[in-house]
Parts: structure tokens; C-alpha cells; sequence
């Protein structure tokens, strides 16, 4: 296999973008991915959307936006993973490089939630878990998270202050970032105090319903600094592992088997190991995900993710920052996009163009995105060149 | 890049299985793979399927599919292009192979169309064309492959016979396999009296909704004898391309201008030419089809595949013999299946075991498979080893 970077990344803005179509979304993300590389054409390319049928009615989505990038008759692949879908993007991409096949891989993730109602938003999303289990019975995702939280309150103590901990800080990361869709910062008090949505979830747990796209150019690491005047970030370490789709199968709601699995693989491939990691970008759907990711990733012991957060230590400056980009919580969460975005941020600090938000001397990054209620999930370890 | 090879096959019973899920089939296709091949394992899986939100209320679909087949925590994803999933979760399979990353590696496909009604059938089907200039303003497939058809008789004087001999040769293969959803025989006089559902095409030129999975094991070719006592069967050539996906952006729409640059690349990876291919399934949703694409491989000079198949070159014995299987008209088209399901039938062809319509002494066989009119398109070659 060979080695693999990624030379240029590319975002839209997140949030409701009521003037924007799916492939509007797609074709800025990905425009912007080429120009940032610097490159002139791509050999082939890697859509993740995650329902692209709910949402807008549209399937086909790879030959769609190759289409619509103006890059026909190159092979183009959409990839599905619920909203990790970005994230299998990312991976297909890199695989496809590694191969020898293709030199220049765009991936890049879309979804455009807001075009539906809340009701069938929310039905869209419950397809992430088991339709003849789960949601046909009528259970919602943030009735799955509050199930894990209650159970990881229970079992290790976490507190509700703890959990309002993470949109707290997220939100405070997500002030600096421009793209963010809700870059107001938030106070313990504020998530305490909003409107409770599954219980001990609030609102401000949850993550939000957003429109937008990311991209990145994946290409072979020794031609990566010919293709590019970019710093290219180097993948060291790839892990993707599945858990029991229904959260009700597992001996145990307060660990995600398929993080914990993806992570060793990547740690593996890599020869890095938590302590390793500056910064990492965690699959925030709901708070309680984060704490959980935080402990299973081996950042923190198992249980000490809550007060880990509380005391500040996933701040930037802190002993590993958290979601420096705001996380799915401010910067938002266009499901289908969330992996490569996450992605984008990692480059973009490892590159030190993050801004207010940066990591002082970031070398190594890591992003963890998940499906579902962690049924599945993709992790990537980069690293400067 | 390392040499590929299929060891193993398995495919359900199409048709209307109201008594199975989307899981049930999908497993069912994949232990029957698993099972021909005996291999006590996989590394990872792909699955082929269009629209499990649509057909299902059902995403998140690689990882459901690892759970129920009991493969967890193992990578799974699930890949998307319209009615060429299928192809493309081969294609996946084969690339991931190829790279060194996975040595044993499940490629399926799997749809379930009839838990909708038919005009939610339709509409499900109609997201594989343009959403917001096709599908919203009312046409629906066989509208745009009627077009197709109207175009090709008057520019090469394709006549309704010709189209009506599709199926019938299709049926004829097709009452000679046992998994076939419509195994009756039919003449060219049942087709042109039949209900017309867009002029020139009639309900005999037109696919049926079908609910299957099909499954292929995919290792590194020099492995394959070690890992199974089946006969291997090396995939030689792969070929992937998108064009336009509204039929109105084409300057020509007589001719399927990703099949085009499919086949080309698939030809030049293998070192084969169409003169060498014995046998191929192709993407007969419609008879139009069929002809466009016998036509568009090279077996045949433009505008000649109607006489073709009217005098009977593309029967077993013929010339070439085109969809042994009964294609996608005789033997069913569950949407994201059919592109892994024509692989099977390739693969079983090349190791002498088809039965009343084997083709005698085939080596080389080929696969295209494709989405929408066209808009994507995936070609495979294969050759006993």
C-alpha cells in the first residue's frame, strides 16, 4: 500500500442555507478542495451523503456531482455509512490511493437536511438505527444518547453539569471558527436551563440540523509536495469497525465497542498511541457522546471523561484539545459531511491556518466520526509531512 | 496493485419474497457466498443497495448488515449508484483487495422494492435520474428510456420487433434458471401486444420490480486456490464512468457514453478486446437497453444491435451470447443487487456449472452494469484461472 496525504481542503459555510441545493453545496465544497491543492483535474472521487433520498429526493449522488464539477466521465462513488458517512469517504479515498488505481482523489461529504420538516428530519435520522427495532417502535436519536447517558451517569457518576460541560466549550471553540452555524459561546447555566428534549439531554446537548459540504484532495504522500505547494498532511493510521446496530444488543451502553476497535486499528497502522494526539476532532452528536468518545478513544480513563471536560482539559491549551472547530454541537452537523469537515479542520490546524482556534505547535491530529449509535465508526490519525 | 479473483458465489431466489427483510436477504445471499468459497472468515464487506430509505426506511446499511450476518465488528459500507450499486460494491471489494488492506473481502448487493406501494416505487427509482429537471417535473424511467428508444429508431432504424426480441431471448434464458423471477417463455407477439407503458416500450420491454441479494467473495488471486477448493475466476479488467446525469445535457442519446469509457478502460486493463468476450451480462432494464449497450461494449457496430439480437446472435450459441442469466428482464432487477448478481452468473458460467444454458467452453466473461440512463456505468472482465 502506499502512503497517502491529503494537499487541500475545502467548507462551506454551515447552517441553514435556504438559497442552496445538494449539489449547490457539493460543487463549493469541492471547488474549493481543488483550488487549496492547487491541482488541475481529479482522477476520481468519493461522495458521503448519508440520504440524500430523504432529504431531497436524490439518489445517484456520485454521478451527480461529478456531473455537476464538471468532471465526467471520471468514476465517482457515493459511500453511506448513516453520519459517518464523511468519514468512509475519506477512507474509500485513501484506499483507492493507496491501491495505485487513482493518483488524485477528491472526497468530500453533503447533506441538505433543511429542506424537509422537522418530522420527517427526524424520521431521515432514525434510519441510522434499527428501522424494525428501534425506530419502527418509535424511539429517536436523542432518546438512544440519553439512554447511554443516563447509563453512564449511573454507572460512573457523570453529572448533567459535566454533560453541559462539552457545548460549553464547544461552543467557545466554535466562536473562533467562521464557518460555524452556531458561534454564539454558551454558558453551564444556558444548557441547564433549555428546554429538556430526552432526558438528561437538553437542547443545547444536541447537535443541530445543518446544511453544508467538505472536502478534501487525497493523493500518493511522495508526489504529494510535487502536485502541491500545500503542506501536505500525512494519513499515518486508518481504523473503521462496526458494533451491533440497536443499541439494545450490547452488553454494555456506556462504551462504543466499534470506537474503541476502530481506534486500536488506526493506533496500530500508525505506531501512535493516545498520549501521542494533540487534537482531535469527536463525533459530538449529543454531549454524552463526546465524554464516552474521550474514554474510548484512551484519552481519559474509562469514566473520567465527564470530569475530564469539566475541569477543562479538552480545552484548547488543555491536556488534548476537543474539537477545536466547535464540534458537530456550534459548527453543526450536516450528517453526510461531518467526517470530511472534521477532516478539514485537522489539516487546518496541523497546517497552524486555524487562526484564534489554533493548537500552538500541532503535529499530530486525529478525527473519530460515528454512525448511528456508534454501529459504526472511522478513525484517521494525520500527521505534518 | 495485487491481482483479484472471485472464490466464492451466492445468490437468493428473486422475485416478490414478502416474506423477507432487507437483512434476510442480504444474509441469506452472503452465507451462501461464504459457504462456496469456505472461508471461515471475512476482513470486510460492501453492500450494494439504492435506496433503503426510499424502499425501506432503512440507512446505516453496512453496518446492519455486519450485526445480522454476525461479522461485527468487521468494516462494512454500503455504496450507492443507483442501479449500478451493485457493480460498485464489486468494484469496492475488488480495490480493497487490490491495495493489500483486506485479504478476504464480501461484496453484495441487496434491495427490497415491495414494501411500497407502486407510485412510491417509482418515485424511489425516479431519484436515480436529475431530481430538479427530471423526476420533479413528472418523468419517470421508462419515460426517459421510451426517448432513448425513439431516438435510436430514427437514427438507425431500429424497428419494435427488434426491441421485443430482447426479452424474448431474456425470457428464454431466464426459464433456464432456477432463482428466476419471470422463467416463462415468451414470443415476440406477446411483447408487442402487451399493455404500453411508454411509447415504443411495452410492459414485456420492461424490467420488473424485484426483491433479491446476490454476494461474491473477492481475495487476492494468488491466494485463491489456498483459500478455496472452488475453481477461482480472476477479474481482468475494471472500468468505472460517469456521464451526464440528465439525458437532456447529451449531445447523443443513442449511445451510453459511460459504457463507452467503461469498457475501453476495463479492455485496456485486461489486454482483451470485445472479440475475445464469450459471454456478458449487460443492463437490460429496459430493451432499448440491451441493444444501446450490445452496441456501446463493441460486439456490435453502432446501430446494428437490433438485427443482432432479431437474428439471434446474442443467444446462447450465438455470436455472443448476452444475459444467460435471462438479464435483468427474466430474472428479476433488485435495483442495488443486479450488478454482483450478473457477477454470479458470470462466474458461474466460467466454471462449467449453468446447467441447461451454459455456454460451452467459456473462459472470458464480462459484466456492465449500470445507473440512471446511463449516468454511471461499471464493467467488469473476467477469465478462468
Amino acid at each position: 500500500m502506499r502512503d497517502v496525504a491529503i494537499i487541500g481542503v475545502g467548507l462551506t459555510k454551515f447552517g441553514e442555507l435556504w438559497e442552496c441545493t445538494l449539489r449547490d453545496l457539493f460543487v463549493e465544497a469541492a471547488l474549493k478542495a481543488i483550488d487549496d491543492a492547487g491541482v488541475d483535474h481529479i482522477d476520481s472521487m468519493y461522495v458521503g451523503c448519508m440520504s440524500g433520498g430523504l432529504f431531497v429526493g436524490q439518489e445517484h449522488i456520485g454521478a451527480l456531482m461529478a456531473d455537476y464539477l464538471g468532471q465526467g466521465p471520471i468514476p465517482a462513488s457515493r459511500v453511506e455509512s448513516a453520519c459517518a458517512s464523511g468519514g468512509l469517504a475519506l477512507k474509500s479515498g485513501c484506499i483507492e490511493v493507496a491501491s495505485g488505481l487513482s493518483d488524485i482523489v477528491l472526497v468530500g461529504g453533503v447533506e441538505k437536511m433543511t429542506d424537509v420538516g422537522g418530522d420527517e428530519c427526524t424520521y431521515a435520522l432514525a434510519t441510522a438505527s434499527d428501522q424494525e427495532w428501534e425506530a419502527f417502535n418509535g424511539i429517536t436519536f436523542p432518546g438512544l444518547y440519553a439512554m447511554m447517558a443516563v447509563a453512564h451517569m449511573h454507572k460512573y457518576g457523570t453529572t448533567a453539569r459535566q454533560l453541559a460541560s462539552v457545548p460549553v466549550k464547544n461552543h467557545d471553540n466554535g466562536s473562533k471558527n467562521p464557518t460555524a452555524q452556531f458561534p454564539q459561546k454558551i454558558t453551564i447555566e444556558d444548557v441547564l436551563e433549555s428546554v429538556m428534549v430526552a432526558d438528561p439531554l437538553h437542547i443545547l446537548d444536541c447537535s443541530p440540523v445543518t446544511d453544508g459540504a467538505a472536502a478534501a484532495i487525497v493523493v500518493p504522500a511522495d508526489l504529494a509536495k510535487k502536485l502541491s505547494k500545500k503542506m501536505p498532511v500525512k494519513i499515518i493510521g486508518m481504523g473503521h469497525a462496526t458494533d451491533t446496530i440497536a443499541l439494545h444488543s450490547r452488553p454494555d451502553i456506556t462504551t462504543l465497542g466499534a470506537v474503541v476497535k476502530a481506534a486500536a486499528n488506526a493506533y496500530k497502522m500508525s505506531g501512535k498511541g493516545p498520549k501521542d494526539i494533540q487534537l482531535c476532532e469527536v463525533h459530538d452528536c449529543f454531549s454524552i457522546a463526546e465524554i464516552m468518545v474521550t474514554e474510548d478513544l484512551g484519552f481519559f480513563e474509562k469514566g473520567k471523561g465527564g470530569p475530564a471536560v469539566e475541569k477543562g482539559e479538552t480545552r484548547i491549551g488543555g491536556k488534548i484539545a476537543i474539537n477545536t472547530s466547535g464540534g458537530l454541537k456550534s459548527k453543526g452537523h450536516p450528517v453526510g459531511a461531518s467526517g470530511v469537515a472534521q477532516a478539514v479542520e485537522i489539516v487546518t490546524q496541523l497546517r497552524g491556518e486555524a487562526g484564534d482556534r489554533q493548537v500552538k505547535g500541532a503535529r499530530i491530529g486525529m478525527t473519530e466520526n460515528m454512525g448511528g449509535t456508534g454501529a459504526s465508526a472511522i478513525v484517521h490519525i494525520m500527521e505534518v509531512m
